[in-house]
């Protein structure tokens, strides 16, 4: 997707140690609605097809997106959580979850009422690096006997394992923007 | 707003202490994106005529109603986030929370460079209860030298005191469905 691309060549920042993009200015942070408006389109556009009845996403950043995108699929947007609150009680399936971001292990769940068997559920999110998070979001829809019909990524850093080896499992896997390098001379994209 | 009561009625969950509002299949894990447009439409009927620059929430369950109201403004969103993470460096507006929901105090920050004092900013978020989260959000934008033109709310439990502190200090918060007491007998609105 070209639009995002661009956005990210130019308000996009890597960190010194070229680990770490980022895309506060526009994506998770502070966040472009009509940027997040084109990405729900194209992911509406990708996955027209696929009678998709549930979103499912994880928070924080992945929640405006899934919104947005919601509105083109006219499906509910459920999605899981980092933490147990208070207000979950009742049955919860749970995965865990290392994040690569934050350098720790979490667990995430979502209340078994809100995922039958006979949902289609697109997983979107903003990152795929090493895949951790789409790991247990998938394992989470497939322990409800539903059906993972692809996974909508805005941006994944193709050079990490985690695309590659999520695909090899045979889930369909869409990223707006594919980042096969990046340092101190910008991104190269797919 | 009558629709976001009737839902309320029809498909709120007191816990059996009483002093919890479950609405996590409609507002806060499963999301109805049909209600939160009608929720962000109200919004901006609201503040239409405040010029707002912004709009703010926090993580994670007031981002996609900040983003989904965020059409209607058209307006960049901004969401403080709860815990420090390796993406976020620079100048920081930090605020301590005391969570009801959660138990536990924890702080939220926003990066300096996504406020400025010509900002007018609205404040959106899903609950108010004790006003904790709000305090937090509103001392950020204060800090930023920014103005505050008020403060949306989707459900305020009125019977707690922190809409009525806040209103006292002069901020204007609308809240779309005031509950004055909730028990076995279910829910009454102001």
């Amino acid at each position: 997707m070209k639009l995002l691309e661009e956005r990210i060549r130019r308000d996009g920042k890597i960190r010194e140690d070229g680990a770490v993009l980022k895309v506060d200015s526009f994506l998770n942070h502070q966040i472009d609605v009509g940027l997040y408006n084109e990405i729900g389109k194209e992911f509406f556009r990708l996955f027209a097809d696929e009678r998709v009845t549930k979103i499912l996403t994880i928070e924080a950043s992945g929640i405006g997106i899934a919104c947005i995108a919601g509105q083109y699929f006219d499906v509910p947007v459920l999605f899981a959580k980092k933490s147990k609150s208070k207000n979950i009680d009742g049955g919860v399936y749970t995965a865990r979850v290392e994040s690569f971001t934050h350098g720790k292990v979490y667990d995430v769940m979502v209340a078994k009422e809100f995922l039958r068997p006979e949902d289609r559920v697109l997983i979107i999110d903003d990152f795929l690096a090493n895949g951790a998070a789409l790991d247990g979001l998938i394992q989470i829809v497939r322990e409800a006997g539903a059906t993972v019909v692809g996974a909508g990524i805005c941006i994944e850093k193709a050079f990490q394992s985690g695309g590659e080896r999520i695909r090899a499992k045979g889930v369909r896997v869409e990223a707006l923007a594919r980042i096969k390098s990046m340092g101190e001379d910008g991104v190269e994209f797919c």
